[in-house]
């Protein structure tokens, strides 16, 4: 019986591994541990531990280490106490295998924790390439870590070239597809069904007339610009007067200043097209993109998950640069005349093929498979 | 003025970093600030204080982080708090940039809590291989790190293939091997300076006639095998009955079973042909290295100061594996008879020529030039 | 000269010592290091950094130590970073005195890093008697402090009584009546200057009217029942349909309770008699109180200030119990039948006389005289 | 059946608790969980571990919380990581009650750990008398205690008097002297027992004749002042030339100064009179300090378990100010003069009676009793 543990630190994580966790769970041969740390705990970005319990999961461990603060050196802190937690954490739990997932900042903590400890790292998301302090992290995960689940045959060829051994890389595909493709198999979800289920801020909207989901994070290593880059999209969003499903960022150094320009915005505008929420559960946010005129921001969801669901983006700025894109993506700068332009366009076009290269469906499947016949080691070496 | 922040956080590191430290502290427009952390404040392991004072050095900041316990879940939440305590430092004294050197576990604290505060972070000492978690943590330093100043042709190579790009790679050399030759330039340590200097435990010898060096660090990865390992290096040497200077390892998870084993056998068998030491004197160590008919156990000086120096070394075990070696070197298992073979024949045999592989001397003032000209940046990409 | 550090770790406690920060500041002889910690230094709980510095107060330090989640373990392990980060604060700073304030949980790291380091530590409010963990903790952190500045006669005689030596023991008065006398000798505030100043949610009021003040903090010890407490609160003043201002709770375990109450409230009922606010500056909150029909719930202003204002206080439950009371104050339990009775009853009585039980308002300049003049001793016994 | 927590952070605190352990242990209502923490996990300060598991307990965690550098800011550094820790261990217990001993400064953060997360506190050895550091944590713990079990009348009366509810102080005398009366019904302990059982550094000597035991730890807040102390002692006893059984000291700040004397006085000297030991087992120690001629230093063991064995002691200077003390105690300061003069007054002296002020040596049952029958609660207030 292997011990897999599985840390998650983030709302967004949990959609890039449910697929996996479904299949590890009912796998014979393994025995899952999910751990919540960090904002994965937290109401203000979207606590997981409902959807957990709703998704059946109960977590072997919860750990609190977000230092507020929203500043660089408060994320330096987070992420030292979650290595000082992390340790007890994997004492007691004594997994076989630790699996991370993607690059935030405090997923460093999870990686070092696991290898200082000689347990076996299993990355998931790694390869890709962004920009930010997430392209610091992804990789020196990577260089930390034993197995590589990747999701692009583009990513695996990065990971091999950064020197990890060929025979530990697997292009799985990302997991989210998974429950992208679940999500594209049901029925539309209804205006009543959302907003009665989420309530949220402003008007309920029809959601069998045209729509946009928007969805911006602050980028890291630009905390003084966040409000103005959020301002832009603020304008072109009001100019454009369409109906639109605003949802709030996730924690991160500078969500303060977006966080600030959306509630300047709110209270002054009151917007009636508008309506805004805080989070989704996984699958109806999935459901919601499938039927979406479009995705605007600088979500990675409109780069993955909706270039398998054929939902047109407009992705703002450089938070997703260097991300393989399907034929849905359309980028432009923090602008609001090229944003309405791109959204303009997007609405009067015809909606993209769906891509398979983020996935195909069941990455939640190989990777259980490989986590249970896999030989695992904390021993490597560069290839080269 | 450009603020140049180094960060030594145990007593090998130092000797890696002395000439470049002299070389900035000497540039007119640079401003060098030396945090001292980790074992490098301990007694235990070679406290640094009193080293840097002597070299005309003020640490700007002193940081406590070692939780005791010499296990690897201690090992986790030293490099935790490290992080911790880390911000607060830079936060302090605002470098323009962090150097951090080689690949102990603390290191991925420095590397972390500057890439993360936005603050360029120059690598020394990346590139290289080694195996055990060192293996993870350089590469990992080096994914985190903007600027990488590296020891040897080989190193500059990987770290290139590693996806960094190639304009922030240089050559530079080892500036421990600037000790080297100054070493080497000095007249031969004699058996008064020695000993008056040093105490240590164990009868004096004669340095005038040919005598041994030992010098074997615990394997971090193979905790459990520490206490045996160390036994077959003890047996040699008692059976060979040479004049002998053994120096106790670093801290590391594992000390415990190297420092028993090594206490046990000085109790019982109180050896007439040994002398242990704690620590010395970086250029009193090069300057013994330099005059010692070879040297034995698995320290990388033997692998880089001796190839300069052209000392023979007996190296034992995995520490060093992947690393490259000068002529000087002859690898060796953890088995008595091999080490007693090849010491033998290291006793036989010519002198080596010397090697520059690791370096040629210049490297303190090649590092102090570069880090005052090159441009400073946080942001980086994959190179492919 | 005498270097004062003073640490203020929430909003409330910087009304407790801004008179006496004015006083040391101008005291020839001292020299004022703040330092802002915990939840002073967050928006969510009224940051204070503007406030400090729109008084002229530059902090000489900040820590970020509130670790998120708003439990009891996040509280303990707030308290521990805390200690952490305050040992290096002053290792930096070197003070020869350190001032904390009240009894909030993370106080405690404030009194012990200083009393562990060395350092005098002087109390500001000790010997009051409350209930709760806030009980625990101001006694814990007595018998930590050298000195002891409390605000009234009763507080005194507990802190000789609990064995303090009676020559550290001062009746200062409490600081915050210095604010209160100053706001009293000032003009009523009018509901543009508020309105337009803090902005909050709500409809404006007409503050020449009469209207009540709510301000109600989770209980930490009863973290499940915040919920039901704030309900009955919430009905009160629902039924009583009378212009009010509500304020929002401090960070303590259990303020998702108290927090999650309003806001449900506020979003069925949209109440328009109500007007949200989230903190005001210090001299308009006393301002307000002084020109308030009323102020209703657990602040202890209600108990301090108002009663040297003679503004009438419902004070709802265990929070204030065992504090002295002016004749200002009437207690009622967590039932809206009794609050309504004891608000209609404040409403038609005559405003009470004021009080100076807890300071004259004076106690800003004896504080700075007594830090300036006392011997400074980390030795003490009890006094029997 | 109630879950008792019982936090040990040193070895000497074991000796204080042990007999209690055993009672709960075997009581039919009490779950025993003992948490291991700080120096009682450190080879250097007498690992407790081994100590246990002969004992026959399992410790339910393990917590490493010692901060390596012997300096004030890492005593509380080390207190803020165990309350971090504590926190994470309480979680995981869930325990009824948890049980802290003593003074040293580490169980300030066990019993604010408890007391923020409403577990009831019960604190061993309280309302005593010493100076220094441990004069503050003793009392401060005492304010986040719920119940007191003191070993004397005269402790309990100042429990009380500092305002503990009486209902809550109960004098069940030290459980120390438990042990001490079982080991004093054993035979006296040979030299070929102790030596063989413990090795220790120099010659055997002789126990059937007289012989002096010394243990002299560092005073916390007389850092610099360590060695010059512990200088005075060696010098009498070097000159006393009588055999002696030295103990090391614990961890502490300031150890170094005193482990320093004695490290050079045995080097330079290699007294043949001297034989020096890290820890004995605390009923061998207890046996060892019946049958010797007299304890020097300051140990606690002088003044306690030495009252009721009769043994007489010379107590050096002012680590156990302000105890009580039986007949056997004879106080002098930091001088080799009056230090030679007490222990030749001992040696000629006869052996003083019996003394029951700290228990009578049934203290760990009814400890046990009172643990399993007491109401449990967090609240409490000021007695007066």
């Amino acid at each position: 019986m292997r011990r897999i543990c599985v840390v998650i630190t983030a709302r967004p994580s949990y959609s890039r591994i449910k697929a996996a966790l479904d299949a590890i769970a009912a796998a014979p041969g393994l025995e899952l541990h999910i751990v919540l740390a960090a904002s994965a705990l937290l109401d203000r970005f979207g606590n997981l531990q409902d959807v957990l319990r709703d998704d059946g999961f109960t977590p072997s461990a919860r750990v609190f280490t977000v230092i507020e603060g929203d500043r660089p050196s408060t994320m330096v802190k987070t992420t030292g106490l979650g290595m000082i937690e992390m340790a007890s954490v994997f004492e007691q739990l004594a997994p076989d295998v630790v699996v991370t997932i993607a690059d935030r900042y405090e997923t460093l903590a999870t990686a070092a924790a696991a290898a200082y400890m000689n347990i076996p790292v299993t990355h998931i998301q790694g390869g890709e390439v962004t920009g930010s302090i997430d392209e610091k992290v992804r990789h020196a995960v990577t260089k930390l870590s034993n197995l590589h689940f990747v999701a692009t045959e583009t990513a695996a060829d990065r990971v091999r070239r950064m020197g990890e051994p060929p025979e530990s890389v697997f292009v799985t595909g990302c997991p989210s597809i998974d429950l992208a493709a679940a999500a594209a198999a049901r029925p539309p979800i209804t205006s009543r069904e959302l907003f009665s289920r989420y309530g949220g801020v402003g008007p309920a909207l029809d959601l069998e007339k045209p729509f946009l989901v928007v969805l911006q994070h602050p980028v890291t290593t630009e905390y003084d610009a966040a409000r103005a880059s959020i301002t832009e999209t603020i304008q072109a969003i009001h100019t454009l007067n369409m109906p639109t499903l605003w949802f709030w960022p996730n924690v991160d150094a500078g969500s303060d200043g977006t966080s600030k320009g959306l509630r300047v915005f709110r209270e002054q505008h009151q917007p009636k097209h508008i309506h805004f929420f805080r989070n989704l559960l996984p699958m109806d946010f999935l459901r919601l993109l499938n039927q979406a005129t479009g995705i605007v921001g600088n979500s990675s969801a409109a780069i993955r998950e909706c270039s398998f669901l054929g939902t047109p983006a407009v992705n703002i700025g450089t938070r997703q640069q260097g991300r393989e894109r399907g034929r849905n993506v359309v980028d432009v700068g923090y602008d609001r005349i090229e944003i309405i332009g791109a959204i303009e366009r997007m609405i009067d076009g015809p909606r993209p093929a769906r891509d398979t290269i983020y996935g195909d469906g069941a990455a939640g499947s190989r990777i259980a498979s490989l986590l249970g016949r896999l030989p695992l080691n904390v021993e490597k070496r560069l290839a080269y």
